[in-house]
Parts: structure tokens; sequence; C-alpha cells
């Protein structure tokens, strides 16, 4: 039997991944990208500057075989380091002792991938290849190169890594009985930068998220190996303050100074960079199948856009990958079962971190906010480590734990804010939450909930 | 001043109705269709044969100054005609007596609202003008016409009245910040036919609504003036049975005999239609916003695309147009606040009547099979006749009261829903439902709920 070949159209980091796993598994690879090799330029194009990688994220890279190297570049943030309006500093942790969420370089960790793959044998990129068109009946992609030829390519099948604005999926959108949603949320956003101290040390703490939240807004700093922070300013499109409201030199100068006085001192041109980018939307695109006529299928981004606020977008697309490794073994080659085992294991999960990833901006834009927040967080951190088989709170089953599905930690979720909200009720709690009795109850409650199950 | 132009794509019921408000508040307007004129041609190609129109629509023609000749081809049907499995036959009133919802002929009343459209000074129409293309900084519309043409059409503004797969939505897709999303039901739909008799009368009975329920698949048929049924097969896209299981002709012959057995002497050969009629899918499509840059509108099915089971769509499209009305006159012509207050008062109400029409697919297909949502009606509609300032049933909410918008109706349902719950969990409710008791609990729990509200 010939060699079966694919076309993957995206070489991002999932895309790349893809591709690897494709070839170790026998395939001949041809990885298609528009931009040019940010090898080469030293420009990388990519949509964000840093990302979270997190257990979930390494977890996947290790079934595909990819060993730890790729965490040498990673930063690990055991903690988030809260910035009050009034400069005063907090600390919550992510998880237990030891446990941390990794600020990772996009293009760093894209550009390993891609040099991992090309010494694949089965693999070929194509660098500054705009995909044009796809025959869904037959997999043909055509491409426009950077020299402006039109190119037709055949293979077998063909995956759409393309991220969150897909070609691919967009050219779907007319096939029949394709379900699909892309939904703007209030927010854009716009990057900004605080550079290295003189010796290339961190001018903040380094091994931290730092978070900056104003309810309707916030500032956040992740950062990077060579000293410098990259820094991500959330706000409302429109609406008092918002990125359509700001225009005026001296009302943004005077909405930097105000909110995130003590990030002044260390920010990089603020006021410039404000009024001279065009902010970024955010939106979530949600679609069904992610596959077609048994020829193409969705991965990454590309099936399922979210919003950063759970720091899941990468580790998802990773995990996206797992399970089509897994799926290959599992039916042996045969992609007329493959496809449908994929899409149908990965869609309930896909659907459920977008839906805590727009949640949890509320709760990050809110952490200094909310004091019965805080104090609902303190009272489950001290339950779970008293009775861990009982309880994971959710944002350690999203982050921490890969043999929980996304969809899972939602449904999880959602039955303890149930039971937290009982305990929240309960009298005096403000001041008797450290109490026995307090934990005695939640212990009730919880095994009535999960005892057996957990 | 110049007086302001229009260009409205689509010449269904709401284009239609469209260029006759604009015409009236003195806009000059273009109605555009693809579609050969059906006054000329005698045939109709509108998506449906026939729809029901109830006082929503009704009044909003009202509101518009069209006046009740529309309803002189319309039929009233005062009830759900249930047919069993066995053939027994069964009724269930739509609201209190002498409420009825109606059968209207899609085509006869398109060619009515077009006939009083060609009567207005204002309004100029086109058939065969098929959109290709919309600027939406300057309304400029490109059609091309029958005789394959490209013909540019300026105007001050536009709106899409152009239906399910509106040609103006699709091309809104890649603006920056629209949100969308398209969604396909599991169920797909074909037409079938009941002749007349010889006389020209009804072969079943004429002022019903005819359901043969079977919860995982129903048939439905609604009278004509001209002594024939449409119906409308109603079944799954995939699974078993479905549309996709039912290829051999000998499975269609048993299926229909099982199944609809009564309907067998009447349908219009049936197994040959079922054989060589491919399904059309049904979904659902939600936008937001329904306007851009102040120049270009969506209206009626273009702006919200729902499923047929509540017979609300037309309605719902022309009371988009009842809105516009209202606020083309509250807002004196001023289209920068026009188009924002319109879509904002329309889309809590689309999404609204969307949910609800997806709910009721369950409601009708199952409406023989659970026998305890048939005692929760009896129950309610009693609860109703003698409390009518607590209790109007969800169903006559929708469909008999336009004075209560869809957002509210689904809110108010919902809150009944939960008083039912709780009046269906009384001990004995089976036997007792008819006992002053139930009555009484029940005006309790409504008055907690509702009480000084309704």
């Amino acid at each position: 039997m010939a060699q079966k070949t694919f076309t993957v159209v995206g070489g991002g980091p999932v895309g790349a991944l893809l591709a690897i796993l494709l070839a170790r598994h026998g395939y001949r690879v041809g990885l298609y990208e528009g931009r040019p090799d940010s090898r080469v330029t030293s420009i990388y194009q990519g949509r964000s500057i840093n990302i979270a990688l997190s257990d979930r994220g390494w977890h996947s890279l290790a079934q595909i075989g990819i060993g730890p190297d790729a965490r040498e570049q990673a930063i690990p943030m055991y903690h988030r380091a809260i910035h009050e309006a009034d400069g005063e500093l907090s600390s919550i942790p992510y998880g237990k002792e030891g446990q941390a969420i990794w600020s990772v370089s996009r293009g760093g960790i894209n550009e390993q991938l891609l040099d991992i793959a090309e010494t694949e044998a089965n693999v070929t990129t194509y660098f500054e290849h705009r995909l044009v068109d796809v025959d869904f009946n037959t997999a043909r992609a055509v491409f426009t190169t950077g020299g402006g030829e039109e190119l037709a390519v055949d293979a077998d099948y063909l995956f759409g890594a393309d991220g969150a604005n897909s070609k691919v999926r967009r050219l779907a959108h007319d096939l029949p009985r394709f379900s699909y949603s892309q939904t703007y949320m209030p927010q854009s956003y716009i990057e900004l930068n605080i550079p290295a101290n003189p010796d290339g040390s961190h001018r903040l703490e380094k091994n931290a998220l730092h978070i900056w939240p104003r309810k309707d807004f916030m500032l956040i700093a992740l950062p990077n190996p060579d000293g410098t922070f990259t820094c991500t300013l959330f706000m409302n499109h429109a609406g008092d303050p918002s990125f359509e409201s700001l225009q005026d030199r001296g009302d943004v100068e005077r909405f930097f100074n105000d909110n995130f006085g003590d990030a002044m001192e260390h920010l990089e041109n603020p006021v410039d960079t404000f009024i001279s980018k065009t902010a970024s939307p955010l939106f979530l695109v949600q679609v069904f199948p992610w596959s077609f006529n048994r020829k193409v299928g969705l991965i990454g981004d590309a099936a399922h856009a979210i919003v950063p606020f759970y720091g899941q977008g990468m580790n998802c697309g990773f995990e996206d990958c797992a399970e089509l490794n897994r799926q290959i073994e599992a039916h042996d080659h045969d992609w007329d079962s493959i496809f449908p085992a994929y899409e149908n294991a990965r869609k309930p999960n896909g659907d459920a971190i977008a839906e805590l990833s727009k949640r949890n901006f509320i709760e990050m834009s809110d952490l200094s906010g909310d004091k019965s927040f805080q104090l609902r967080k303190k009272i489950e951190a001290k339950f779970s480590e008293a009775y861990p088989e009982l309880w994971t709170p959710l944002y350690s089953m999203v982050t921490f734990s890969p043999e929980v599905p996304y969809a899972e930690a939602l449904r999880v979720g959602d039955e303890q804010k149930q039971v937290m909200d009982r305990v929240m009720r309960m009298p005096h709690i403000e001041s008797d939450w450290d109490e026995q009795y307090v934990m005695d109850r939640l212990h009730e409650l919880a095994s009535a909930t999960f005892g057996g199950r957990q």
C-alpha cells in the first residue's frame, strides 16, 4: 500500500506538533505556513508574544514523545502577584507547593517544534504558502506562494491547524450541516512591554504572573527569559473606560497613572503605545463537526478558538494532538473511524474550556475586589488539603490535572460552586471560616455530593 | 434636503413589508429580489409552501397600516388534531374559545404585499437581481441581473431582508466584531401533499393543524384554501429512523404504513416523494449586531433564522418591521439612532423566539406520548381560566399576546415551569388534579411568584 499523505495547513505550534505525530505514524506530511519562516527572518509574527503552558500541555507533548527540553526556556510562575491600585502587593498561589504554570515564548516553542518536525524524514515544510481553497471531497488544497504563483497540492487527507481565523474553517462555512459560531467578547487587548534591567534581570518578581485587577479592565505581565515582561491590557472595546473612549493623550496618561501607578516606572512608553496601537478583538469560535467527508479535519484554535483568561489555548491544542495520536492507534489508521472518534472525544472538552475561559475574565479582573470570593478560595484550599480525595479546586483540575477532561472539570466545578454557595451562607462565615465546624459542614456537604465519586 | 434612498435586498414577505413602511415614511425604495416574479411565472420558489400567522403577525401588519384583507385567504386553525399511531384522533385547543392560529400561503401573502408595495409611488421592484456584493461603508450594492449583467446600485441605506441564507449577512462575516452563529438541528424535513376531494373540500378537518406526533419524528398538515393540505415530515437527518437510514423502498413503505396509517389513504405518493426528494436541513442563525456603520441593517430571517416549531418565523419578521416603524417615528428619521435602537429592542426577542422554537419540537413531537405533560397543560389551562391575571400559558403569551415581548414570554414561562414542577410533584396529582386543593396550592405558589406583577 502506498504511503498515505497529509497536508497540514498552518505551521504554528499545533500544526508543527501535528506534523510530527503524523510523521511518526508513518504518514508523509506537507506542512504549509502562510508567513515567512521566523527562524530565517528573525521576526515572529504569531498572534501573541507569550503564552502559558501547564501540566496539560507538557503531558500532551510527552505523550507524543516530545521530551522535557521544551521546558528549558520556560519560566515557572508559582503564584499570582496582585498589584492593588494603591500599590500594595499580595500573592495567591496557583496550586500546591511547587505547582506552577509556565510562561513560554510562543515563537520559541513554535521554532523548537518546527526544528523537530524538520528532523522527521516524512515532513516537508513550506513557508509563505497561503491557503486559497480546499476541495473538501478530495483534500486538494490550493496555495499562493510568496512569489505569487498558484499551487495545487493533492493529499489523502488535510488538517486545518491554521488558528483562530482559520481559512480552512471559513471555507467550510458553506458545507451542508456545518454549525459554527464566532462570538466577540466585550473586551479587546493591546500588548505592552517592560524592559529588562541593564544587567538582564527582571524588574518585577520573575516567578509570578503579575496582575493589576481593576474589575472592568486589567493589566497582566508574564516574564520572558531575556529579563523582559510581556504585558497585556484587557479593557472594554466601548463604554467608559474603553479603548474607544480613551483617545485623548491626557486622558490616557491619567488612566495609566491612576490605575497602574506602580507599573509606570517599568512600562516602556505605555501611553505612546496605547495611542499608536489598534486594540485586538477577543473572540470565541465553536463549530461542529471538526471533520468533513472523512477527508479534512480541524485542530487547535481552528476548531475552538477561546479567550486567553485561563491560559489554556495552546494546552488545549496540544491535547487535541494527543487525542488524535491515541485514536490513530486505537483505530489502526482507519480514518473513517479516527475522524469521528477524535471529534466526538474533543468537542465536549473544547466547549468546556471555552466556557471556563470566558468565565475566568471575571475571576481574574476582580481578584482584589471581591473579598467574599477570596474567602471562598481560602476555604476551598484548606478543605482540599485536608480531603484531597473529595476536593480538587476547579483551577487545579483545569491546570494541574491532565487526567481530568475539561468537560468533567467544568461539571464538577459547578457542583462545587453549589456546595460552596451553601457554606458561604453560613452565619458568621467571615469570622469563623477557620473553625473546625465549618470544615465539618463542608465535609458533610462534599461527601453527600462527591462521596465515592471523585 | 434630497429624498433619502433605501436598497432592500430580498422580496419575500418581510422585504416587501419593509419596502412599504419605508415608502410610507417618505423614503425612495428599490426592492431587489433574486428570483423571478412569481406573479408572472406562476411558480412560487420561496422556501416553504405555507406558514402560520398569529395575532402577533396581524398586529404588526396593522401597525404598518396593512388592513385585514390579508386575512381573507387565511384559514383559522382552532386546535391541534392529534393522530395517534393506532388511528385514534384527539384535539387540543390552541387557546381560549375562538382563538386561532392561521394557515397562510407564503406565496399568497408575499404576492399581496408585493402588490401593495407596487402601489406605493416610492417603491420600485426589481426581480432576477441577485446580490453579489455590498459595500458596508457606503451601502452600495452590486447585483447580477437575469441577463447576466453586473449592476451597481447606490443608496443612502441598505437592508438585508434576504432570508435564512442571507447573502448580506454572509458578506458581513468578515466585518470587525461581528458575532454570528449558524446551528443545525438534528432534524431535517420534506414537504408532502394531501390533495383536495373532487368537490374541492378538505379530506381532513379543515380548521385544525394536524399532527402525527411520534416522539423522534412527526408529520404535520396545514390546510390550504384550495382544499389541499401541505404536509411536513420532520425526522432526524441521521440515526434510526432517519432520512439517511430510510433508503430502501420497502423500508420507506413500512415506515409510512406503521406510523401514519390513517394518513396513507390521503397522502399523494408519499413513498415516491420521500425517495425522490432531498430532505432540507433546519438551522438557527443568531448574529449581533444587526446593523453596520449606521448604513446597512438586517431584518427578518436574515437577522434571526429560527426553526418552524412555534410557527413564529414570519410573525417575528413582521414584528421587526413594526419595531423599525416605531423607531423611525421615535427618532424622527435619525438613522444613527434608529439602527441601534432597533437592534437593541429586537435582539433579545429574536434570541428568545429562537430558544422557544427549538424547545417546541419536543413539545409537538411528544404530544401524545408524555401523559404527565398533557396533565400539566390541563391544570395550567384550568388555572389560567380561573385566574387570568395571574397566569397566561406560555403558548398563549407567544401566540395570542402581541403586547408581551418574546423575551418576557420566555422568562415568565420558565418561572411558570418551576411552579408547575412543584405542583406536579404533589402526591396523587394524577387522580386529584381537578380537586380544589390543587388549584389552591397553585394559586398560593403563583401568587408568591407573579402576584402584583403579571
